[in-house]
């Protein structure tokens, strides 16, 4: 048996070499890589995850998985089910479907980039069309208890339903959108103009390095990059990559994504040591992966406490013409809420709204309750309905996102259920902490240590509405977000 | 038959995303990864080149070459034979032997650091004795003609022996250490200090990029970073990436730095698309490649018609104090010749010399001629001898160099061929096309079409000798360095 758990160990190792130099190049594509050299790399990341997905589903790992399944060991019967589960769910498709469609993933998401340039749907539809076949064969391979569309929930949030995302979602949104009634007949009106000074790049640059040391970001683990779309990524919990963007006229671009992305990072930098080598070594879900993002970004950035006793160290690196910038004025401006078209450019408040649309279009899609060439209507008429805006083009409606053109159905409850599980770590936190204070003193210490106890340190070896229910004491509670946002809005809009 | 091709192909192209993923990760290693990524990812590359070198001598390719070594297309017959003399140089080595060999390169490399710091050779010399042990193992699997050495000559420079060397060598050096008494009796003295005034990075960077372009480096398919060591690395001919290092109060360390990675950098993009994705990808020997960077850093940046031409170009980014230099000081100063300890600081006519010491040594050693204890003492007679001077401490002597800690033996002598192919390929470029007035002119293009179409394209499909007697019509013949360097520095020093 021991000679069996070795072997076993020696193929994850194996797996996590793979998994590695994917990661790798990966970063070197989206941060370092000259132009011409994209071509042949595209072949050479392809190769890689090929050999890693012949190692997850070969018939030694089945051998090894069969063998252990029954082991006492806790840590190594979790790795195993979660080879198991991987083995299993790859099996289940027959590899030339899979062929099929991983070639029409990137034709689609080509056509998608065209089609969104010109605002054309048609040209985009015929492929979402297949995409969206595919996904539902391939939910029928996998198989699922009440509703077809849990079975590609379970692919970036498994334990979580169609039936909990359906108790939970109306009610979040009906708050937002009665919350939002309310800010929009505010006397208050933030300028957020203030915020958009020339502020170069450099001092930006310092401010968000010093943000991130404070957040307890190690950066002898990991290193600070610019690129176009800002993202974290994990070689290793001792390499975690970090990228953002700077926008010389506008720092809340650089500010607050790099917190976001070190949000990211620090969850990946604290995993423990015991996982690394084995596909536990990673975040449990896209929503915890989020709310760690989002604790950090909102709870910290967007925080009053946080500006309160920051706003000295921000004008230490921000252009003169802050100092004519009341922190009032300032605060409220960082936290105007606006209904507006494009998702990654919402407010904290609006975004769940932006969530529920693709949400509701994509569970019917996947259910065969509304067909593909129907959705940019049905798109319109729930922006409508929850933000009150109607988009001018499909460009900045239904062809704003690359997640179905990727085929990634499922993906987008994981962005709200990010912001309801911070909220809820967030009040569970201030139980053992006070957290403003902890923020107010400058040192983030005692947060990060909380969160990589309570989280980070088990990466994936708790299922994510385990990591809840252990960190809060109970299930998916979404009233903590609806009473933290009436909470700021109220006080900041003054309704 | 075109089966097999097809499937011998496939191999290639595995094992060329292997080492794509392998230079990557070496280019990482050296340029960007955080310190607490380094013993994991050592651990990757080990893995990938392990993967690498069971595809190269696995049963499958023998079979392949077994079937395709007679075919009549000729360049896969090249192929074909390359990966042969891999498959059987690597299965000589019995593999048990092998893996002590690797684990004690990388220990011997440890203690040779802790040695050099102590300067104790006394700590390096039994891991030195091993190697040399192993060394004289893996030469006598490998086989040889007539001298023990060649068979690792053969490792880096195959077709030259120590026959050739042991002819070519003394006559340059009798040349050289004449020469050198002769810049040693001048009454000519360069002032070097006179280019150590302070030099900002940002400016250094600038006036390197601006000779890289004109030199026709394609920055679409390579990019230049910051090392402490610098570098040049191809993943492939489209992404092939250079490093330099900035001592802002030295600019000869970036900006000659520069044009050396530079040249190895156009040798390896300009290398056909036909052997794209073949083990024939890359330099054809390490004095070839040599050749091709010693070519643009001295027969371009040390050369009085550069200077002549382009000290106004330099002035634009330098600081104001070269005002005062005059351009004959200036150009003393960047030739200046003294004989000093560092082979790599050493100078253009005494580099050579330190590499005839080296030579001597290791031949003899492998020969079993002298003992790994005496070569301390037989070191610094032989510096006395060629070079005058005496190391001292073995810090600076015979403990400087990590190449007999990592097991190369057979290495050295690449870097003086370097010298002499690259003289030879310069007379016979002049006598096509006028050298020194394409470099006057600013646009280096012809010079790198020149060597494009006469040697970087075949990568190699062409063995080191083939390339300089097609280009020069004659074998490897050192009179052309000795005139080279006896007009020049008849020239500066005026004798």
């Amino acid at each position: 048996m021991e000679k069996v758990e070795q072997a076993f160990k020696e193929l994850l190792k194996e797996q996590a070499a793979y998994r590695e130099a994917i990661a790798l190049t990966h970063w070197d594509m989206r941060t370092k890589i000259p132009k011409k050299g994209v071509q042949q790399r595209s072949e050479v990341v392809g190769f890689l995850a090929e050999k890693l997905h012949q190692l997850e589903t070969s018939d030694k790992m089945k051998e090894y998985i069969d063998s252990l399944q029954h082991t006492d060991d806790e840590l190594l019967k979790k790795i195993v089910d979660d080879c198991l589960e991987t083995y299993e769910r790859s099996r289940k498709i027959p590899t030339d479907e899979f062929k099929e469609y991983v070639m029409l993933q990137s034709q689609a998401e080509s056509v998608w980039q065209d089609a969104r340039e010109k605002a054309d749907f048609s040209m985009f539809q015929p492929y979402l069309e297949k995409l969206v076949a595919f996904n539902k064969k391939f939910a029928n391979y996998w198989g699922y208890e009440e509703n077809i569309y849990d079975a590609l929930l379970h692919n970036y949030e498994p334990g979580v339903t169609t039936k909990v995302l359906d108790e939970v979602f109306p009610k979040v949104r009906k708050s937002l959108t009665s919350l939002l009634k309310k800010i929009q007949n505010s006397s208050v009106t933030p300028e957020p103009s203030l915020l958009t000074v020339p502020f170069p790049k450099k001092d930006q640059e310092a401010l968000s390095i010093e943000i991130l040391k404070r957040m307890g970001y190690d950066f002898e683990a990991g290193r600070l990059d610019d690129t176009i779309h800002p993202f974290a990524i994990s070689l290793n919990p001792n390499d975690v990559r970090i990228t953002t963007r700077y926008d010389e006229k506008d720092f809340r671009m650089a500010v607050f994504g790099t917190i976001h992305e070190g949000g990211h990072a620090l969850y990946e930098q604290n995993i423990s040591e015991k996982l690394v080598n084995t596909p536990l070594a990673t975040g449990t879900s896209m929503g915890i992966h989020e709310s760690q993002s989002l604790f950090w970004e909102n709870f910290l950035g967007r925080n009053e406490a946080f500006w309160n006793s920051h706003y000295d160290l921000f004008k230490k690196y921000a252009p003169k013409q802050f100092e004519k910038v009341s922190l009032e004025d300032f605060y409220q401006a960082v936290n105007e809420v606006k209904p507006s078209f494009i998702r990654i450019e919402a407010d904290e408040l609006t975004y769940c709204l932006h969530i529920m649309v693709r949400y509701e279009l994509e569970k019917a899609l996947i259910n065969g309750e509304i067909e593909v060439k129907d959705l940019p209507q049905l798109w319109n008429e729930k922006m409508e309905e929850y933000l009150g805006i109607t988009p001018p083009s499909d460009r900045e409606g239904v062809l704003q996102d690359i997640h179905w053109a990727g085929g990634d159905f499922g993906y987008f409850p994981s962005y709200a259920l990010g912001y309801m599980y911070a909220a809820q770590i967030h009040h569970s936190m201030n139980e053992e902490l006070d957290v403003d204070k902890i923020i107010s003193s400058g040192n983030y210490t005692d947060i990060k240590q909380w969160l990589s106890k309570n989280i980070h340190q088990y990466g994936k070896s708790k299922k994510p509405l385990e990591i809840i229910n252990d960190v809060t004491n109970e299930s998916l509670n979404p009233d903590y977000l609806i009473n933290y946002l009436t909470e700021k809005y109220s006080n900041i809009y003054k309704f």
